[in-house]
């Protein structure tokens, strides 16, 4: 998708995918196979390219310094992109900021975690403080790496992989939100809408652009954590900051991803400049564009996997329905469950865009068949 | 800008290229160099695929029929493209099926151009009847291939080719228009509205969505034909009909062009489905997108090479200068006068579109520098 809103600005890409299969690799013509944990890999690869970004934030933090030493600009930096490798740096650095997060500290073992619940607690409170939620630092995405801990017995699971838990409350929301924004060298920035994340089983299944009776006062001030985010981070391109809205009116900070993220698909098709052509003029150092939305309502909703591995033979179905749906697949093998494309629907009615945006998801995965 | 459409419906596209320099070429992961006018390098490259198009009408009919007789869908076919590639073939079929063009026949020379010009004139009137276009019937395009003859001696010229040379009357016209449409093998069809295009030096420059002032009756009418048109060429894809809108009221057709045209890259951000999508539909036989636009007035202008070889170092300017503007380059070298690339704007004010859309495309060519 990056690619994609590359061509029109005559931007070329030179991609370093895990195998020809990947969905960039699909429609790239210049690809380079290879493993994005090896250095000398990324060494060889890196010459020659202006600039060096990334559709994940997997790669080692060193390696990127190794590459910055070399003289390759890499956007966002090792600095900012530390923070979305790793929850611990990243609750530290948003503690010393004063942006407000989900209570929160790095647990040594269950018994850490029993003590942790408890800290949580009003005193005299006869509660044990659980549930909790643990996650691992670093290597999770979509649910994995995260789990809700019921009890001192159920805490044990997070600690096997030998990577540091980070514990935090389990925070009582109303819904989900998210503040997108991009920023570039130079230091110009632009907000996106705050949209409204719907999650099904810790997966993004709907995103409707803008947050539906958001109060204006909260979007702003998440528009703004956001911007200060992403300056304070010096992070380079799209941010997408995930965000809780609590019961009692607070917005408070679950996850950060500096790439273009799943809660600004929608701007393809609903804002004058996608998240897209935004992070890859920020990466140029280019002026931005304009994030504002096209249409009063913007849908996107995810395309997971079903039963059926042709989704293609589907199109005729959904197309015909509704001419004004934009499909946007990913050349996946389609495995159950898995992300393998999204919709985009938009117009004057929510209703009318998140039922037409449902039913093309719904259908295309299988789960409706009419 | 095909392949690019082509990406979120997951298509891929296998490209047939003069050269890697080519845009298409620049961008698509699987391209074989070869030469379009091989017969054996075209069927080598069409195993594999499920359907050809193409970007230009130039492949010869006879070759197309051969990939046809071997069982490769070629869309639009050669019965369809021969009135593309043959404008003495245009004007026979669009006067079979009462399409109103301007007089017009094919001509063997000067002397035979005298007389065409001649029959044009009222009786006893003492006028030669000159101008007259000129155009050889094959191999033309943006001009060339085309001369305004002003005398017999004048005429000698295009006959120097070789090729049929057709002679037309120079139509009195108020402005061009361009009637657009997409056609599938089942028969669907959608009409953009008709634009406005404006010429200078005999190349496209600015072409505005919807055409100004046009009568709606008018626009109905020219809506009407090319689809008529299509329908009984049978054309699958894209169909631009360029129109003359004459001072009487009229509407004749000029060109016709069966695949993304230049009057139609207004609709990459302009309308809810963009030409180059609904041809990949139309010639996938998928059910069509809707071609209505998404603003009030979407203004096109084209971007020619100037004297500066780097138009990268403009962007700064114009993407500062205005966030909306959307920049479509072609990745070609800059030669002066060459097409590389075309600007979109839109909005609720048609001046407002107009102005920023011509100041971005002037100051990337170099003849605005503020």
């Amino acid at each position: 998708m990056t690619h994609e809103a590359g061509i029109p600005l005559g931007i070329r890409f030179k991609l370093l995918s895990d195998t020809p299969q990947d969905s960039a690799a699909q429609v790239v013509s210049d690809v380079v196979i290879g493993d994005y944990r090896d250095l000398d890999t990324l060494r060889e690869f890196a010459q020659g390219c202006d600039v060096i970004t990334f559709d994940h934030e997997h790669v080692p933090t060193e390696h990127l310094r190794a590459l910055e030493a070399d003289g390759i600009p890499v956007r966002p930096g090792p600095d900012a992109l530390q923070h979305a490798q790793d929850k611990g740096v990243m609750r530290a650095k948003l503690d010393a900021i004063g942006v407000p997060c989900p209570r929160h500290r790095i647990v040594a073992d269950p018994a850490d975690v029993a003590a942790f619940a408890a800290e949580g607690l009003p005193e005299g409170a006869e509660d044990d403080g659980f549930p909790v939620i643990l996650k691992t630092v670093r290597g999770g995405y979509d649910g994995k790496g995260v789990w809700v801990v019921r009890s001192v017995e159920d805490a044990a699971e997070p600690f096997r992989a030998g990577v540091p838990v980070l514990a935090e409350e389990k925070v009582d929301f109303v819904r989900e939100l998210a503040a997108n924004v991009v920023r570039s060298p130079h230091g110009q920035a632009v907000a996106y809408p705050v949209v409204e994340s719907q999650q099904v089983n810790g997966v993004c299944d709907t995103v409707i652009a803008p947050a539906p009776d958001l109060d204006e006062a909260l979007a702003l001030r998440a528009e703004e954590m956001a911007l200060r985010i992403a300056k304070e981070l010096d992070v380079v391109g799209h941010l997408a900051v995930e965000l809780f809205q609590t019961r009692d009116g607070r917005i408070l900070v679950n996850e950060l991803a500096m790439r273009p993220h799943n809660s600004g698909h929608w701007t393809q098709d609903g804002a004058i400049t996608s998240q897209f052509a935004n992070h890859v003029r920020a990466v140029l150092d280019l002026p931005l564009g304009d994030p504002r939305p096209r249409a009063p309502w913007t849908v996107m909703v995810n395309v997971l996997g079903g039963d059926y591995p042709d989704m293609y033979s589907a199109y005729l179905h959904c197309m015909a329905r509704d001419p004004r749906l934009k499909i946007h697949m990913y050349g996946k093998d389609v495995k159950p469950g898995r992300k393998v494309g999204h919709v985009n629907t938009y117009g004057d009615d929510l209703d009318d865009a998140l039922d037409r945006a449902r039913h093309a998801a719904g259908y295309l995965r299988g789960t409706i068949t009419e």
